[in-house]
C-alpha cells in the first residue's frame, strides 16, 4: 500500500491567503451592498507597462510563424533575458554574476518552496517571525520543522528570530546556530528593510558559521534610501554563503504573468559540490521553463522604455503607501514600514488580536488587510496593508479607517 | 554547517537530453557545413495554431488596461480553463471530473516531477522499462530508488517493467508489489500503446494491491485507434487508484508555452487522506498559477477552431510517422510505434548499441534520434525517431538512411 508524505498532515489549517480569501467571499456573499477594498495581499492592480504589451504582442506573432516559433526553452532560460538581468540588476550595481549563475523561472513563491529540494531533510532553519508563510510551509512539507507546538503557535525545530517594534522589526543573530537562514529584505510582511553593514553582519555570521542564507530581494525595486543593498551580493563574502531569490511581480506586475528567477554563484559549495550544479539538476528535471512570451515580457522591463513605465508604477505604489501611513499616524495608529517597501504594518489598536482586528476592519470599513499573527507568533498584535491597490481606493480605505 | 540533499549525488550522468544536446553542439562545431536534422527530442515545430494566437493577443491586451488586468490567478486555475477540460477532454469521452478535480499547471514534466512531494520517501516505484527519465530522476532526488548498480544500469529499489519485442513493448504486470506505478500511454519512447481491456488490468491490480498509479497521457491526442483509452479514467475503478497527468505541449505546440494538468479524484484516499487535498495544498503552497495569457491559450485551444487547427496539426506530424516507418521499413529496420503516438522505435541494425547507432547516424546522415539505452537498460538496442520535425526534414532525413 502506497504511503503519503505525513509530513504535510502537520501543516497548519491552510494557506494564510486562501483562508482570508474564504472569509471575504462569505462576508461578500452576506453583504452584497458593500463596498470591499482589498489592501490584502499583495497583489498589484496597475496594468502591465506598454514595452511590456509590446514585446508581447511582438512574441506572441513570432509563435505563429514556424521560422521564428520557439519550443522548449534553453534550461537555464533565455540568454538575451539572463544577460539584461546580469548587466541591469548585477553588473550596474559593481557585482559581477555569470549567466550561468542565473536561472529563470515561474516565480520566486515556486522557487522559494523548490529550493528546499537540493538540501537534505536534516537541516535547522532560521526564519525571521513574523514571516511570508511559504518558507516555513514548504520546510513542513519537507520534514524540517519538528512538531507545531500550540501553546506558543510554533514548530519545534525552527529557529525564530522575532522581528518586532522591540528590534525596530530587524532580526537579531539567532542564539542557537542554524544551517539555513530566510531572509527578506526589503521585507515582507513588516515592511522593514536593513543597511548594507547590517547585511554584512549577516554575510559574515553565515560564512562562519557554514550557514546558507537564502536570500529573497522580491521588493528590492521599493528601495529609497541609499543604504540599503539592492542585493546580497552588494556584502563582501555573499557569494560563498547566499542564494538570492529575486522577481518580477513587484517591481513590473508580473504578479499573473509569473516570471522570476535565482541567482546561485559557483562558488557557493558545500564538501565541494556546487549549489549551483545542483539547482541546474533540478532546473532542469523538474521545470521546462518560461514561456517564450513570457521570457520576452521580462527582457521588456529592462529596455529604456521599461525602466521609465515600471519605475512610474513603483512610484504610484510607493505614494500609496506614504497615503497609508500619513492616514494611519494622523488617526493615531503606530506604523512602520513603507519606506523602502510596498507594506505598511501597524499596531493593532486597544489590544486586538490580529484576526479580531482583521474581522473588525472587515465588519465596519470593508477592508480587507492581512493579519499579523498569520505570519508567525510575533506578528500576534500587528496588521499588514499594502500599498498595491488603486490610488482611488487607498484613499478611500484611510479615510474610512479615519472614520472608525 | 548545512548539508545538501545527498540523493542528488547518485543522479548519473545528466538529463539524457542535455547530454545528446552536448553531443550535436560539439558535432556541429566540427561540421559547419553539415545540415543536422533532428528527430531527436520531443519538440514541436509547427507554430501555434491561428485559435490560439488570436487568444493570446486579446490576453495581452486585458492586462494592458486596469479595468481587464489579471493578476495571482485561483489556486487550481481559472475556471474557463477547468471547465472546457471538464467538458471536452472527460464528459464528452463519458467521464464526470468535478472541476476541483483539475489542476491547472505549467507543463506535464513539472507535474510528473512535482507529484512525488506528496507520497512518502518510503514507497517502491514501478516504471516501465525504457521509460521517460523524469520519473526515474525525481525518485532519485527524493531518495525512493535505492542505489545505481553499473552491472545492470538499473537502480536497486525500482521494480523494472520492461517493455520489449517479446513483451510487445507493452509492461507486465510485475511479480514484486509496487506502491507507486509509472504508466504513460500513447508510450513515450515506443510509440506502443495498450487497449482499454488491458487498462483495465492494471486498475484492478492497483485497487487490489493498494498501489496508485501515475498516469501520463500526454500524447492522447496521437491515438487512432478505436479501442485505446484516452483517459485512465474510462476504466472502471480508476478514480480510487489513478491520477493522470496531461499536456498541451504536444497536442497543441505548447512545448515553449508551457500549460498542463493534473486530475486527482477526490475518491483517491489514503487512510482517509484525499490526494487530491494534499496536492491542492502543494499547489497553492509551492505554486503561483501558469499565466493569465497562457491559460487564455489553452482555453482556445478548446474552440470549434482551435479543435480543427490543432487536430490538423497532429495529423501532419501523423503523417511524418508514417513516412519515417514506411521508410525504415523499406530499408530494412524493424519499427515499431508511430500509429497511436508520434514516436518511432526501431531496433538498431547489426548490434550495434542504441549510443554507437547515435554517432553512426550523427556522423554518417547528419542526423539526430535518442538513443533507446538513454531510457533504461530494455532500451539498450533501440532508438527514438520522433515525427516532430517538418515533413521536408523528416522526408530528408529518411532519404539519407535509406542511403546510408
Amino acid at each position: 500500500m502506497y504511503k503519503i508524505n505525513e509530513n504535510y498532515l502537520k501543516l497548519q489549517g491552510s494557506y494564510l491567503f486562501s483562508n482570508i480569501a474564504k472569509k471575504v467571499a462569505a462576508f461578500k456573499s452576506e453583504n452584497p451592498d458593500k463596498e470591499v477594498i482589498s489592501l490584502g495581499i499583495g497583489d498589484v492592480t496597475q496594468p502591465l507597462c506598454p514595452a511590456v504589451i509590446e514585446a508581447m504582442h511582438k512574441a506572441v506573432d513570432e509563435m505563429a510563424n514556424a521560422e521564428t516559433f520557439h519550443g522548449y526553452a534553453p534550461d537555464l532560460g533565455y540568454e538575451f533575458l539572463r544577460s539584461a538581468i546580469r548587466k541591469n540588476d548585477y553588473l550596474a550595481r559593481g557585482v559581477d554574476i555569470a549567466l550561468d549563475e542565473i536561472f529563470i523561472s515561474d516565480g520566486a513563491k515556486s522557487d522559494s518552496g523548490n529550493i528546499g529540494d537540493i538540501f537534505s531533510k536534516d537541516n535547522r532553519i532560521a526564519v525571521c517571525d513574523p514571516v511570508y508563510p511559504v518558507y516555513v510551509d514548504t520546510n513542513v512539507m519537507a520534514g524540517r520543522t519538528g512538531e507545531f507546538v500550540k501553546a506558543t503557535e510554533s514548530w519545534s525545530n525552527v529557529i525564530y528570530m522575532p522581528c518586532t517594534k522591540e528590534t525596530n522589526f530587524a532580526p537579531e543573530l539567532p542564539k542557537e546556530t542554524p544551517d539555513i537562514i530566510y531572509l527578506c529584505f526589503p521585507n515582507n510582511p513588516t515592511g522593514s528593510t536593513i543597511t548594507k553593514d547590517e547585511l554584512q553582519k549577516w554575510v559574515d555570521y553565515a560564512n562562519q558559521v557554514g550557514a546558507v542564507i537564502i536570500y529573497d530581494a522580491a521588493y528590492e525595486a521599493y528601495i529609497s534610501e541609499d543604504n540599503v543593498p539592492h542585493t546580497i551580493y552588494e556584502c563582501e563574502g555573499a557569494k560563498t554563503c547566499a542564494i538570492e531569490l529575486r522577481s518580477f511581480s513587484k517591481n513590473a506586475g508580473f504578479t499573473g504573468t509569473r516570471l522570476g528567477f535565482t541567482v546561485i554563484p559557483k562558488e557557493l559549495e558545500s564538501n565541494g559540490t556546487k549549489l549551483n550544479a545542483l539547482w541546474a539538476r533540478r532546473h532542469g528535471t523538474k521545470f521546462n521553463g518560461a514561456p517564450y512570451i513570457i521570457q520576452r515580457a521580462g527582457e521588456a522591463v529592462y529596455t529604456e522604455a521599461g525602466k521609465v513605465q515600471t519605475k512610474e508604477q513603483v512610484a504610484y505604489y510607493m505614494n500609496n503607501a506614504k497615503t497609508i501611513i500619513e492616514g494611519l499616524k494622523s488617526a493615531g495608529y503606530s506604523v512602520s514600514g513603507g519606506v523602502n517597501a510596498p507594506y505598511v504594518w501597524l499596531e493593532t489598536p486597544n489590544g486586538m488580536s490580529s484576526w479580531e482586528f482583521f474581522d473588525y476592519l472587515l465588519a465596519n470599513a470593508n477592508i480587507v488587510g492581512t493579519p499579523g499573527s498569520g505570519f508567525g507568533p510575533s506578528g500576534e498584535g500587528y496588521f499588514r496593508l499594502t500599498a498595491f491597490g488603486t490610488y482611488e481606493n487607498t484613499l478611500k480605505a484611510i479615510e474610512r479607517i479615519k472614520n472608525l
